[in-house]
């Protein structure tokens, strides 16, 4: 799609310096040609972004003043601007709508306005699938599960029964959604597991993005609930009855136990380990491969934690000099 | 189903106080209605249990006693009770048997009494599939591979050639049984890895559960063996050649390289990495995240291991406490 | 398929002492039988191989000159001998080529000569595989994806659009090519996350193995590349525009967050986590469970590192053992 710069702009929250003309797609400063739009975050690289192929730069305030043959789109958060142009620019693949002769429906399906479910999909008794979603080949969903609308549900995900799922909710290939929490209790007198009830739900708000081959049990009795906005990166492991709150941000290969709390606004990075019980409060940063024992309470917006067991980075830092220092001294 | 808390208390080993009456369900003591089962472990929460819309309350020995105006389970592991009661008020979905047309199944597969093969499920020649078990949509059963009776295979599933399978296991979905083991020769003439042969196999025992994309690798020559109770969380990844011992429980995202022995009733906490040719000794329990370098032995039944190395808890709190105190001193 | 040990010594690089025989197949030492070859590469356990019931025995410089009724297959590196005859031994499973009768090919789709297109398998508009390769069942493949000759794709794993796999290439089930990389950008106002595009490829060489349920995002912009003789374990994150270079060799569970770079023959343990923005140098080795800080660079062939933030080995074992002398005297 082609739009003019002055319309970019708009969209973008940016200001327009220079000619307008008209732009079709995004790019990388080193592959742009005339048809696209980059970014500059940072004021060193706005040279390169001037002189490359580009029809338009976004870039930050630092670009006010600059002379540019180029037109520019100023943005006081050129990266959001950027990302708001290319929402526009490259709105992601479209499926045709409509229901491929090798799913398998049950007649009990009920399917929104132009949704499309893609080869070998399996919607399973009393599936409610909204308007405009997308269901991938090969994705199953469980009896009863309900999806909303605007969803992009990529290919190979499974969906077990019951699971209720928001709009424009985002979930990548591999996903598993609603399999049973771990829970067992032992009998000391035969030495063996037996299974505890896992037959709670789960709920994923609207806005939610969930990664490539992530899981979210169900709860045991309860639900596990992903609130709104938050995004899940590729592997991330949520257990039973975890609640994760609004915007929050988990990176690659985390695990959280059973009955955790992560409030909204947190911040978790990648292969971060939390115990069964945790509370995570609003706005907590929590570094990479860090781990937060049993029932643990992490407190401090803003704060950043490192280690195991998690402390503040200044203490964890602390830490590690004095113990290289005496290290080196024998 | 309906059951008189008579019936049940004889089942989950429990003994009833009180008035008999029906229940048809278990639930949470905020949600629970008057057919329903709740359960407490904790004294303190006996009154709201008490208080609660619940039919009846599972409780401990220390409900003995206790003025109730509810019946009364008592039973010495009250969690035990109730997930005994639970396996037979909620039974755990039924799929009803019968060979979905969709699925494709080579001519010389051989299916026990009423299993239920669902949707896109693909079984290749030589499959052997026991009594009511369970494939589920989209799951895949590569050539000779072995099934036996009471299991619940779930969707997307994948089981690679050859793999034998106990009765009454459990898949989640996304599961990966018998992929190739991790296992290259370096040609230090080229610096080029060569593929190490992998045509072993995997053998899962009876009354195993492999948790949603977990990974059992076969064995390059030998078999990776999965022994009867064990527990698997997802992603948990079990290299090739390993063996793990009766009722272990394995959280998830650990994971055990090539060639380890876990010997039974071992517990091994979440995010744990045990390097090759390790061998965990019976009853060993390993803390989230800790390490075990390659070739170790870990001893002790009951000891909590941490840290990386793992070391006894005692040592590593005590390491962490002289640092803690180092750096405060500066 | 049968083999004298004359061909085999020839293929395997080995130089063949005792008469000449015919094998066709590899085993343990516990398990061979007359037509199986084994291996040994500890002169300790020469005497056990040579008394097992293997019709020969491959053995390294040590078993120069030793008297054995077996006849010996002699290699400097008889690892890597009996890899090579393994791999004529017992090849490899082969599939029948023709396209299942369930699969669903666009028209578009372009087939080489000889593939094996299996049961379920889901080839979208524009897809391109090349000769003798398999997609194995319920595996999906974007529009415009191309895959190469020879490669093994095997069941339920999913190729986003445009991702570009070379000749030779295995990847295990549940692998995940292309899903979008973890980019969002945040709108101060709102506390909103958006996402930032994601509309790059993945670009995977010839002759590299992904394991089981790995996943590799796409590039935001530009292509995560993944080079020749790479070899990926099984749950391997690798996220967007990260460029693992040459032979490198990446353990299981290993997370590689975005804008890596991971030069060639670099040999990464299983649970490493690497942030963002990273350089591994050629030839370094990071132990299991370490961690690289972002932006960090690690430089030293052949050099160990542990530790998080990871520091050459030496130095992070003088820090523990300094640690546990002063717990020692409290």
């Amino acid at each position: 799609m082609k739009y003019s710069l002055a319309e970019i702009a708009k969209i973008a929250g940016a200001r327009l310096v220079g000619k307008d003309a008209d732009v079709s797609g995004i790019a990388t400063i080193a592959s742009a040609t005339g048809d696209d739009l980059v970014f500059v975050e940072d004021s060193k690289l706005l040279p390169d972004a001037v002189d490359s192929g580009a029809g338009a730069v976004v870039a930050g305030n630092f670009a006010e003043g600059v002379q540019s043959p180029k037109p520019l789109l100023i943005a006081r958060n050129p990266r959001l601007a950027f990302a708001r142009a290319a929402a526009v620019l490259v709105p992601g693949r479209r499926y045709g709508p409509g229901v491929h002769s090798s799913a398998i429906l049950h007649h009990s399906v009920r399917l929104g306005k132009a949704v499309a479910i893609q080869p070998h999909a399996v919607l399973t008794e009393g599936v409610a699938v909204g308007d405009h979603t997308r269901i991938g080949p090969g994705t199953a969903v469980g009896a009863d599960a309900r999806i909303g609308s605007d969803c992009n549900i990529a290919a190979n995900v499974t969906i077990y029964p019951g699971v209720s799922i928001g709009n424009n909710v985002i979930i990548h290939s591999g996903a598993v959604i609603g399999a049973d929490g771990f829970g067992y209790v032992r009998d000391e007198q035969t030495g063996k597991y037996e299974k505890f009830p896992q037959i709670g739900t789960v709920v994923i708000e609207d806005d939610v993005e969930i990664g490539a081959n992530a899981n979210i049990d169900r709860g045991a009795l309860g639900a596990t609930i992903i609130r709104r906005g938050t995004k899940l990166d590729n592997m991330v492991h949520v257990a039973h009855n975890c609640e994760i709150g609004e915007d929050v941000v988990i990176a690659a290969q985390t695990g959280i136990s059973g009955s955790c709390v992560i409030e909204k606004r947190a911040i978790i990075a990648g292969q971060v380990g939390i115990a069964d019980h945790v509370r995570i409060e609003e706005g907590v940063i929590l570094g990479a491969q860090c781990g937060v024992p049993t029932k643990k309470i992490i407190r401090g917006k803003g704060i950043l934690f490192w280690g195991t067991p998690a402390r503040p980075i200044k203490e964890y830092l602390k830490e590690l000099a004095v113990l290289a220092r005496l290290a080196k001294r024998g």
